[in-house]
């Protein structure tokens, strides 16, 4: 009927209170204020939930405001150890109590109840339809508890589990790994086993490719296995290492040392052969690590994950590795930055771009964008440029490192060169788009482009004329996403000004555009590619998993003796730094 | 009389519209449709302000959606290139024409007018308030034009001055900053005349302190001189160093190199003596910057802004360095995510947060909080104790790196170590603050602290009791910022414990907690300390100015090459890296 009912107690009729059998029976509350009487209509009334609005976040098992108070993001009232009832002080506000034990009473009854802030002003929506949407906002009282531990529970076992992890031995880092890859081929049947489920139920409601990206097979579990080993191999050297040393006085010497960052949200989607590479990773650096896979390879992942356990308990850090209940959504997790470090999407573009969105201060490391550039210079090897345009545009369309826009200087047009390119591209069925530029030029040219920002990840090419190799790195910086851009000529003069001109994470002379990854750079296992210009960039190996500490150990050095007047001054004195082992 | 009239055209009742006289003369516009209406209203009641708000951002140069459409900040309907009326698809919108007519027409009659999106949900505030208070949104309809560019079109500049300064030589880098240091010296008279404009005006509006940091003098330009020589010498390695080598193949070798990471923006307080040091780091580095200094400081940072151009335009790259105008709010600046890399604020840790919370997908190096710790073990020296606490907390006690919290194992108390330690902080009049285990101990206990997690930033101190190493560094992660911690030991084996454990940017052995810094640690100029655990951590040298880029030079290499069934294997032969400079 369109007609929402207001019932409100500030009145002067309110009935005398039932004494002793407040708050105790299932059908019995007096209503002495807004909490019990909304308590007693939502049972009345068998509603599913009640909401009550107050101007605190919800529950919290401290005094608000006191270092260790913690928001509880779900209540049982089975739970005896979360809050203590009854002391005002625990609760945190007087109001707080007459609203707990109004919830605990509708809970009895039959409804369950949130108790959150209503006087946020929000970004979108509004509380009420992210409560009724189900988000994680303020405390929800509910009899059914989750089997599993809650994501803050976990962030912190990653946190705790991965310094444990950090201060072990490279050695038995790397035994850790060795025995996940055992696993990984002992244990076959049961992933096989599990996986077969996975893909039955997405039977139907999953496209081939992805239900492919999905499925794992003998032949996947032992390259991955291979893997693993390798990265056990590269791990010797990353935690740890030194990078820098300095004799700041007389025994006062510095040391910079490589340290894992802390704890990283690795966020997955369908592909199941990712945790346990993901783990290794992890493990290798020393890092916590909260994995966040896709819902369609639920099973998949909890036995993988098991098994990343197991392997970890060898060493008694078996925490380190959590792997996040399906039903926490990826936006609440972004916004865990107290407890998440380093957020890593793995798969498409668009999750890339979708979690850099929902991260609230905390960085991402990814590329939302692959707009790669070859650039075709008029002192090109004829023999050479097909083959460098087919390889990066052809080879693995959808890939970030794939070719988009085909930069031609103007006096190859109607030349053999430029004839042989655009055949290839048709025997290849690329489908192309013209430049403005470009179809100037052409009495009858293709389509031309919409934008010359594009990043098709298909058959599809932009072709753009330029008039010399400035003018190619000018559009480049002008259209491109600095991820990889080529020079193709014989010229090396005009090959290394390009080199150096160009700002990209990746810039190649006569080579193609899909040299750009971490394996093929030889950095090992790969972590991805990042166009952020902090931190990594480019190819991101192990190296990307790690910052550095300082440390400073001295006998009882203090800053007043190297004052202007004092008795001691600086020696900075560059010490020698142990070599990093080549091979 | 609160009372909010509200005109509309949507009515059958219109006068005829006034043929040819159509938005021509200053007072006849025919009411067309509500933008003519509102543009007629605005004049004839004399309003200083007409918004008119729209389902778009506001007035684009190009058509919005194409490559190089920008939203245009200020209109001056005096600037013709800006934007071409009458043709409908260089406006973007249809409905756009006759919103920016009737602006002009409203502008001519007097009435100033912004034209933004009325639609979008707003995260604190409202597009009306925003408006009203000055804040940058939509297009803003003005006569009067500012005499500079626009802070858009200083980014530009900054970008391409600093991608030219990136590829000049070490040497014509270190020629610039040593120019600049001749400069501050040679023009002494002019920097304090102009200094002295800034100390006039801020007079009995600034507190002492402040106006101490405002004021130049001649010892200062001297020192600033000094310290300008010193980066200048450590610039010429620093840009372009080869990191790693790879040979991927026969005639495909990799190289990881140091680059500039493109624009700063360095935000910083009344110190005009920031600027040429900040100047001076960013040329060292190769990287462009936009400086926003402090309002009291405009004249000062007028002429040291001008030599640096000056010293920059030697080797032709002036427009590097930007000095934004005072008009533009930091907050703005902030959301610059496509022009700036990275945000340096320099200046109090309030500046630092509240870049932090403004800066939108840009980061920020920085630290928030610095609560130091140190740890004084069973076995610490009597003799080291007393000297080390009172340097790291009294020297200097608003610095980040000073000492706040001071943990004393438990065999300590009563001890006449713990004396001596009581007996120099009741001479330094260092106020203490008991934890609750300390207060515990005590018969007659010191205030207790309201919270662990204090940055008290002044002769301060919260003294608290441990059992062991281990709960020394469990208090440590729980309560600390991650900054610089300390154990006081002569035990090595409790010490390196301590350092390998302790998960903070510095860790220190019986040493100052004041050594954490860049100068101290001989890093050359500090950019600041970082407590992130991303890119740059803990104090900052020129090399936090910088991130990598990979160079390939191949001959035709194609990835295919490489498959399975290739003709070609990966080598990934590590090459030999040119050693550092070691002094």
């Amino acid at each position: 009927m369109n007609i929402v009912p207001i019932v409100n107690t500030n009145d002067a009729v309110v009935p005398p209170a039932e004494p002793n059998s407040d708050l105790q029976g299932v059908n019995v509350i007096s209503v002495k204020d807004n909490d019990s009487l909304a308590a007693r209509l939502a049972v009345e009334m068998k509603t599913d939930l009640l909401i009550v609005l107050s101007d605190v976040e919800g529950l919290f098992d401290s005094p608000p405001g006191s270092d260790d108070a913690k928001l509880i993001d779900i209540f049982y009232p089975g739970d005896q150890q979360s809050v203590t009832f009854g002391t005002k002080s625990r609760v945190g506000m007087g109001g707080m109590e007459a609203k707990v034990k109004a919830a605990l009473w509708a809970l009895q009854g039959g409804t369950s109840v949130v108790i959150a802030n209503g006087t946020h002003p929000k970004v979108s929506g509004h509380v009420i339809t992210d409560i009724v949407e189900g988000k994680k906002v303020g405390t929800f009282f509910s009899e059914v508890k989750p089997a599993g531990p809650t994501v803050e529970q976990q962030g912190e076992m990653a946190r705790s589990g991965g310094r444990m992890l950090a201060t072990l031995e490279p050695e038995q880092r790397a035994e850790i790994i060795h025995h996940l890859a055992d696993l990984l081929t002992d244990q076959r049947d049961e992933i096989l086993l599990a996986n077969k489920k996975d893909l039955e139920e997405a039977e139907g409601r999953l496209a081939a490719p992805l239900l492919k990206r999905l499925s794992l097979s003998t032949s996947k579990l032992n390259s991955l296995a291979i893997g693993l080993r390798q990265i056990a191999a590269s791990s010797q050297d990353s935690v740890g290492r030194v990078l820098r040393r300095t004799r700041i006085a007389k025994n006062l010497e510095l040391e910079q040392v490589t340290v894992p960052i802390g704890v990283l949200l690795v966020i997955f989607e369908s592909r199941p052969d990712c945790l346990p590479q993901v783990a290794a990773l992890a493990i290798a650096s020393g890092n916590g690590l909260l994995l966040k896979g896709g819902k369609e390879a639920t099973h998949s992942n909890r036995i993988l994950h098991l098994l990343a356990q197991e392997a970890l308990s060898i060493h008694g850090v078996k925490e380190a590795i959590q792997l996040v209940n399906t039903r926490e959504e990826v936006e609440d997790l972004c916004r865990l930055d107290k407890m998440i470090d380093l957020i890593i999407p793995r798969g498409s573009s668009q999750l890339v771009r979708d979690i850099q969105k929902a991260a609230k201060g905390i960085p991402v490391m990814g590329h939302s964008e692959g707009i790669c550039h070859m650039y075709v210079d008029s002192e090109a090897s004829v023999d050479k440029v097909t083959r460098l345009v087919r390889d990066s545009k052809c080879e693995y369309p959808a890939a970030c490192n794939a070719l988009e826009t085909l930069l031609i200087h103007r006096d190859l047009l109607r030349t053999p060169l430029f004839d042989q390119i655009i055949d290839m591209l048709r025997v290849e069925q690329v489908k192309i788009h013209a430049g403005p530029k470009f179809a100037s030029y052409l009495t009858f040219s293709p389509s031309e482009v919409k934008s010359l920002r594009t990043e098709y990840g298909d058959l599809e090419l932009c072709i753009e004329v330029v008039d010399s190799v400035q003018e190619a790195i000018d559009h480049i910086h002008k259209y491109g996403s600095s991820h990889t851009d080529v020079i193709v000529t014989e010229n090396e003069k005009a090959a290394e000004f390009f080199l150096q001109h160009v700002d990209s994470a990746c810039v190649f002379w006569n080579a193609s555009t899909r040299f750009s990854d971490g394996y093929r750079f030889g950095l090992g296992a790969e972590v991805g590619i990042s166009t952020s210009r902090i931190h990594a960039r480019g190819p991101v190996g192990l190296e990307g998993l790690l910052t550095t500490k300082w440390l400073l150990r001295g006998q009882d050095h203090v800053v007043s003796d190297f004052s202007e007047h004092g008795s001691l001054k600086y020696l900075h004195e560059n010490l020698p730094v142990p070599q990093r082992n080549t091979n």
